[in-house]
């Protein structure tokens, strides 16, 4: 096994006679700090976990794995917007040479200032998003965010003579907002709370317990009611064309979960179910 | 807020009136114990989580969530081969009455034996196998199973006077049987295991030691290397239509992941590349 | 880098000279099938995550790992009780040669049939165990239970109108049985199932879930309440020196966890608060 | 159920006759942003997950959990070094009223620039770490980090003619300062980044490769080697009085992981192995 090598060859590069085009090859869990742009005009810090793919031409035995960090490095802690996310997957693309599409996952926790309803005490709470794009011949986005909210069972409430069984109940809300439109993590959080039978506080003082205790006694919500409520809102904004919601309630009265998708895209003006087969939602 | 209530009123079965169908309603996680058929004609236990899901039309305010955990209770400690699982959610589709199509997924630890290569030690070891299926107009299965290989780097072997980074490769293949055959979940592992660098094990003396680091540094693979021999040897069997490939190799000389996906289907006599949009592997 | 060999040499075996004895070496994550005997003198396969670890004296490089897996392998499929467990530790202790202690631990899944409360319903259901052994002058053996129950808050009760926020509410008991004795798993959790504010269930139809909610609304729990009475009949039985109390309610209102630990052991006829230091817990 | 309430009753405050005295009690699992002081005297932000616990007199029904959060919030966006954090212990302390000691477990990712071996690219790594603080009698704290590095096995190097088996090598390292003594989490990484075979980076071009195959290559390291020589390097530090080194290497030829702990303390001027029971490392 003498190796002695003074260049150092190009292994990705050299001819592949499997036949196999790939359709995603890259790099996951990438450690990633960057800023975001938030609707009241801030930036803020996030440390995001990344994934970056593109597809590779059947006769390239590698992709060239350090050019996709090298690329992505390049933007740490810059504002990834839709615009700049279009740009860096471009940046990529061209890095890259010879390939159809680019895409990348960026997953992080996003800050948002709460006040407690009543006694209006100040606090921090954070949620999971997630920016999915593709550049393709045109550029795809998706925005997905992940919504706490508190869920009582309606069936429970209607049956008993007093209590309904309650529960954390976790939305994951993604849309595709309409070209040249934007949508904001802000907007989507304030449906799914709207749409749970309570939101949930990180500080809540006697007061405010009392009042989201009989809000979400009053408000009860199936597991389907939140998805409909969801949905029935985001087929109202005009920015959006292709929408997926998942609402999971971790059953208080049972050791498993109550999970409802709903998914839907826009043909012309109106709304259809989404034909989904297993794999889709898999 | 007096209740009093003698005859228990059944709240999901009420009017909706929000014109938003379902796609999918139902359990997630759900501990239960079956049976699995072996490809040497034994029958062993195994520990599944378990996922049911239906559609659920637009004018019906909930579905019965005891009903799905109520039927699938029926069938604990039983085999559930791909006959079984029809059976199962044909039970079920009945049992939830107005519904279009019905769900599963079965998450399961699936033990084999397995032989050192040199020394010939005897020990077990376990797979993560799902089952997948589907019953709308026909029935749909599909069968994933995670194999565990040890990865050289073509590269690092190349370009170094001495030794390559290695690693542990998550491969995970999901498959999709045609009609009336059988898929074992013993053949799937073979192939990824004959695709990666080397075969790993729970246990290995010296000698075994010896042949899987030389067996390994002689036989090193690239991410798409595997994922690409994993589907030539796919695109042989007979017995599928559909398949997607995962590859996973957790660098050592990385904090990331590097990983390939190739996904195929079908078409006549012909294998085609799966013209996935972003939401498809997403 | 020219390398051949016919012997191989034990690169384990050879002298440290740093000074540095080891506390525990060994391996974690040892997927394994074993026979667990149940209260009521049935023996059920349950598939294990098995931890072994020795300690190592400052003179020896390394451990030699393959004979952890190897003395394991011998009781695959083989019934693991306590006396089981002591001599399967003896055996490694041998095999090892010269150590001080060995250790293990034993994650898996216990399945229990469980009865709904009014339609008596069948169904099943598994609850997390784990068993920690130490072999040094003694043998020391541990039982870890995790138990799911539904929590109602007594202040959101109290202060409010209707309703009261619920939960689930995850207890982790751990318990060292005194010397000569049995602790049975089905104890445990029957002691945790009346600690909480109702049982949890698979399948509960109409009649059970207007049962269990009011009950739950009926018996409010703080988390402080469920763990001083898991800790109380703890207590109450002879059998055991020593336990630990974690419970976990996972609040509705809230995005975080509300937590309690409860430790205590027995000198003479008394039990004493253990006087945990920060690493106690941690 | 009729209930009406114009002022609201305190349930916590209320008197307990079980005369079970609490360990712990608190909330875990809060989002929380929040500055860390680096060593080159910077303020970074960072998200972190925040448990925060005391202990409960037998008398008392439950603690004030609001109180916990409305302490920490304060906090937000501010400078948690050690001295902050002596301050907020006390804050919260006082503010819970008559409790005998207060804890936090402060669990965050902290960034580091690193620079490739050869080419010098720049690129970000991140380092999960933890501040383990109580206040009692005295104020403790104790850091944790968590870092990776790459492994070369010195057995299969030695019996194999070409090759060694390597893997991902994750260290935790925690240490507690001497009273008046600072240790830096920059400290920490250098010394476990130094006592693997070779450290890992986020971006490598091939001359790196290169230099990082061979480097660990010709520094094979077992399992024991690592916690070893970490532990040589934290016993010459003066800083420090107790420390804890957890080493685990992800096999890349087995299914399971190697795993190694040591833990020492300082009695006068010598290092002494710390005298675990089972509890202790659990």
């Amino acid at each position: 096994m003498q190796k002695k090598k003074d260049s150092l060859p190009d292994i990705q590069r050299t001819k592949d006679r499997r036949g196999i085009s790939i359709n995603r090859v890259g790099v996951e869990n990438i450690d990633f700090p960057l800023l975001i742009a938030t609707k009241d005009k801030r930036e803020v810090l996030v440390y995001a976990k990344v994934d970056l793919f593109s597809s590779l031409k059947h006769g390239v035995k590698g992709t060239n794995m350090s050019r996709f960090i090298e690329t992505l490095m390049k933007y740490r802690y810059d504002v990834m917007n839709k615009e700049n996310l279009e740009h860096f997957l471009r940046a990529l693309k061209k890095k890259l040479g010879n390939v159809k599409d680019v895409y990348t996952r960026i997953n992080f926790k996003y800050f948002i200032k709460k006040t407690s309803p009543i006694s209006k005490k100040e606090s921090v709470m954070s949620y999971d998003c997630t920016f999915e794009c593709k550049l393709s011949k045109r550029f795809h986005f998706k925005l997905k965010t992940k919504v706490l909210t508190t869920s009582n069972c309606p069936c429970s409430k209607e049956i008993s003579k007093y209590g309904a069984h309650g529960q954390r109940s976790r939305s994951t809300v993604t849309v595709e907002p309409m070209k040249g439109t934007k949508v904001w993590i802000e907007d989507i959080i304030e449906i799914v709370e709207n749409a749970g039978s309570c939101e949930v506080y990180p500080l809540l003082k006697r007061t405010d317990e009392k009042y989201v205790t009989e809000k979400a006694y009053m408000n009860p919500k199936f597991v389907e009611d939140t998805a409909r409520d969801i949905a029935v809102a985001l087929q109202q904004l005009k920015t959006i064309r292709w929408f997926r919601v998942k609402v999971c309630n971790e059953e208080s009265i049972h050791p498993h979960d109550a999970v409802c998708y709903v998914e839907r895209h826009k043909k012309g003006k109106r709304w259809r179910k989404y034909s989904g087969s297993l794999r889709k939602i898999t």
